[in-house]
């Protein structure tokens, strides 16, 4: 994620940024620029059509559908950031949750015992094993304090995260049959313990499922013959002004769908994504200071 | 569900997959273009209408009516694919649900108690089940380790989910009787028990119930009579243009409305429908991997 | 409730249900085209009025206030569904929560304790018993398995709903003081016994709240001299064709505000409401499997 | 609240109800009237602007602002209803709540215990002072049984809904330590228990938190300008026809925005505000049908 | 936060408040209107470009991105208001479990208990702790009731919030442990308990994560080339008149911007922020009212 301060307008607006959509789409306006000079140039000087050629008024078209493709595209961008939305408060929750259960443990556990270090290696832990498995990647150079044997058995491909979620209920049961936690304080314990999976789950939900290929492929074409057809009525009132006109319109359509590709998917390491690493390590910092 | 890497533009823009509503759609658009054209020669050629003629101005209605039929449009898309994604998020939480019990009674069971067996077979069993029960299908092959028994009565065509659910409360009772497991153990078990009947109730509400009749009919009439009459007016400006824009118009907009349709039932076989033969297998891939 | 598949185009378009609105509205549409092809026939035919007069440029109020009449009936529309479909939610959640109480109970109970049969009836008669309550009727032959004492009780005007929620709520507390059931096992009982005070309430809530008089008043006086003042404008572009125009806009506008209108209060008997007796019997089907 | 069939169109399009906006905005009416005039006498007698003056064209700003004002209108409408309906479903909370609460200790007191009156008259108590709270009242004389001790205290200023608050849960944890209550059925009566400070605390929220101050500011500033710029423009297609037009487009953005002020802020006592005494004479009934 | 009266309308419209956008903007408006002065004097009086030039047109692209700039903007002021809003539902919950915390508090020590003035201490001072956290500051004369030792780490630059929360839970388990407060009342202190840390890191993640990068470049980009152009082809329709006209509608465009930006981080000292401070003393006055 990129940290910027909203305010600094100056330097938005004339910063060609590396994530930014004007880099990506750069080839694009060219293609879409040669495309409308050509159309220009075929209408107003191969064939010579005059102004009160049909062609001209295709535009009504352009100004009834653009109410739909900007409705489409608000309901794209919409859908998209409330899944980047909900993977970050998905990842508030594994905060809190880390927090609440390293302070539960703290609060329960006489002073001075082992189990204590458990949980302040494996809490964070899952952060860590979590991001990386919502990368389809795996560092044991992350996790602190796994024995030989477990790190054994997650090198084979099992799910990782799950594997650490399972350690952590094992320990709690365990010391809950050894009377150092009562009954009472297991079941006070309990909402936190079956947090990781439900944040897991979460999380690869939002990342395995994009929006409905069928609105996908529609808005695409949308765009494309919305666009491909605007300079064939326009160039009558524009003349060769058509050129900066097409492409900043397809400059706003397309930015907005590309932007909402980028969002909908908020795990990876695109400049837009959840900063998934920096909350890991700040749980492991507050998880250390707590326990 | 079909898996898409939603940044090949190109490709999208081209191929006419089979889900694409080009497909569905292309004998209406050959119905709308023989319309539109007899329109126009009746218009422009048997009736010889001039410009100043009043039929003309019946699109100032379709740019007044332009907003609500968008609007209403989007409504409809909104409504479609929040059925979706919840149908998405129940299957997201039998996931979770299905991971935090098998991780649960692997913690609370004694090494090697033979309960263990069961929840291992049943609670994936749970998934085949409502997927199939979902697709109004029995397939008893998917379920696994279940009783001659209970397959008999499975197939006297009673609620098959609410069976296994039931099996599955029984035996953490059961363990509890027996003290195997502890009551307070059973309390943080109980979410998670409770959870199958109210994913299988929300998946079958979500199901059954589509928008509500009077909506369905009206947005059709509609959209029939806005495009039917589309034609009239724009021949005027636009002659025989008018064939292929009153198509395109059509394209949008019933292709909103097909694809709304397709999506608001989430669980079949469509090419948009979620993947729950696939959920159901990880859920088995990973209690396996748990328990 | 109407079943029906929404893939039938044709049959909707034009068949005129008995919950169509183009039927209930049929007699406002001769009215308003009276009352249009009056003001045309005035504007045109006795005062004479020229094309230059200014009462032709009213048509640009109409393009202006076309946006927010436009998203206001959205609005109305979004309001009334998210009604409908929380009303839903909420007998889904009674379906839910029913064939919860039912396998926890059976899991619970020694095989053939009374208990049993007492469940079986009473929590299907709350879903008979609340969808009557929420129509203002009460069927006390819907209700099996009540004692003469308690059927009289239900005849004096009490909350008949909360009478049976009572009579549940205390077989279950009578069961833990018999120590039938462990007070682990009352906990695990809790969500499911508060759940039917609760789905009432709620329905309660939306069939008694309709949306603020305000915003009604104001909806209904705003489409009013919208659609009344149509036809001053548009007569001199259109002529007499201003009168199926107006109609069908007055068809959308209002069409929009009475479908709202049936489907905000969506427990009764018209045509869009829900299948309540059908959830109802749903329920006794399931609960009389499961028990 | 109002009660009203939102059927009766004719009654509602031509009575002028006293919370109407009508009749609040009359005033403005007249004052917009009279400066419209005098813009149209101005620049078509005073000044004798021509058709072809550049002041003609600045409706094109009130097209391009079209959009955002009735946007801006629709997410103001739907954050005041939003409020009230959050108001709603805290008030039908507190219904549920006090019913489900009665039911319980109803279920759980041996047949005669003294503690039954407590509730019987504490539950309905808190509503009514919730109620009175939210308006900044204290009426005695609503609460009944009431002690001559706990009276005084409440009119020494303090927190009245708190003070009940907390004798309802002293008396439970009283009947707990008494043993006329287990631990268990103290934890089943938890939420209830709870949700009284929670209802409250939202109550207050929604009370406390308008809109935030620019909003308010930007979108007065915002109309005002529209508004007032309207009759400049249009007056040339127009003429003295610009003063109805102008005062009914000041209606509908007027109310719009008047509306929304008064839905706000749900738990006073104007026309569309929540019957909250209706509802707290209901919990009273209900509670006295069960206890 | 700044209160007011949402009817006075007269004062709204007139003052210019020290938060208004009129004033923040004020610079931006001389420079636009020097810029839009300067592309009209260029276009008519140094080029004396004609009504027929085609630059004159290119306000239909004005027209077209109208919708799209519009429904951005107020995408961007409906997430930016739904964030101002989460934050005051978390600060409103913390009221509530304050309050929650401090009743049940009361209804279980036995009168006279020490805790007592621990919890009467404490519980006000996690929500001062919370609200100088989000503000990046400390100041530890606002925590009543600590001990030096306490005082001393909690200059460390440790977090403060988790620290205190750590202390209430040891506390409440200290409580349990000793036998002042049985099993089944921690169960019932625990949702209080938990919610201190799921509400701090709720409001941390409002603070830490605002609208992604990409559009809030895209929008600001979006506007500024947006309101750059107007001039360019609305200076033929309006003269010198084009200049109000841009800088009114750079008024509305960027002022929505503006007050999203603010609003969007709710927790600081501008004048639109949330009162945590009033918040917190009041959460102080009422713990002290009812321990």
């Amino acid at each position: 994620m990129i940290n910027y301060n909203p305010r600094e307008w100056f330097t938005f607006i004339f910063r060609i940024h590396k994530a930014d959509t004007v880099k990506k789409l750069f080839p694009m306006f060219c293609a879409i620029a040669i495309y409308s000079a050509a159309i220009a140039w075929l209408e107003l000087e191969v064939f010579k059509l005059s102004e009160k050629d049909h062609i001209k008024n295709i535009t009504s078209m352009h100004g009834l559908l653009g109410f739909v493709i900007s409705l489409l595209l608000v309901f794209r961008t919409n859908t998209a950031y409330d899944r980047w939305w909900e993977g970050r408060r998905q990842w508030g929750a594994l905060v809190n949750n880390s927090r609440n259960l390293a302070m539960k443990i703290q609060a329960m556990l006489p002073a001075g015992h082992p189990a204590a270090a458990f949980f302040r290696t494996m809490i964070p832990n899952y952060a860590y094993a979590l991001k990386d498995h919502l990368r389809g990647e795996h560092h044991p150079s992350k996790l602190e304090g796994m024995s030989a044997e477990d790190l054994e058995k997650m090198g084979t491909g099992i799910h990782i995260p799950n594997y650490i979620a399972t350690l952590i209920l094992k320990k709690a049961n365990e010391l809950y049959r050894q009377q150092v936690i009562s009954g009472e304080q297991l079941i006070t314990l309990n909402t936190q313990l079956e947090a990781f999976a439900d944040i897991c789950g979460a999380c690869e939900r939002i990342k395995n499922t994009p929006i409905p290929f069928s609105y996908s492929v529609f808005l695409k074409k949308f765009i494309f013959f919305y666009v491909m057809t605007l300079p064939m009525g326009y160039v009558f009132g524009l003349g060769y002004l058509v050129i900066p006109m097409v492409v900043f319109i397809f400059y706003v359509l397309a930015s907005l769908e590309l932007i909402a590709e980028e969002i909908e998917d908020p795990f990876g390491k695109d400049a837009n994504d959840l900063p998934t690493e920096m909350i890991s390590a700040n749980i492991r910092k507050h998880v250390q200071e707590i326990l």
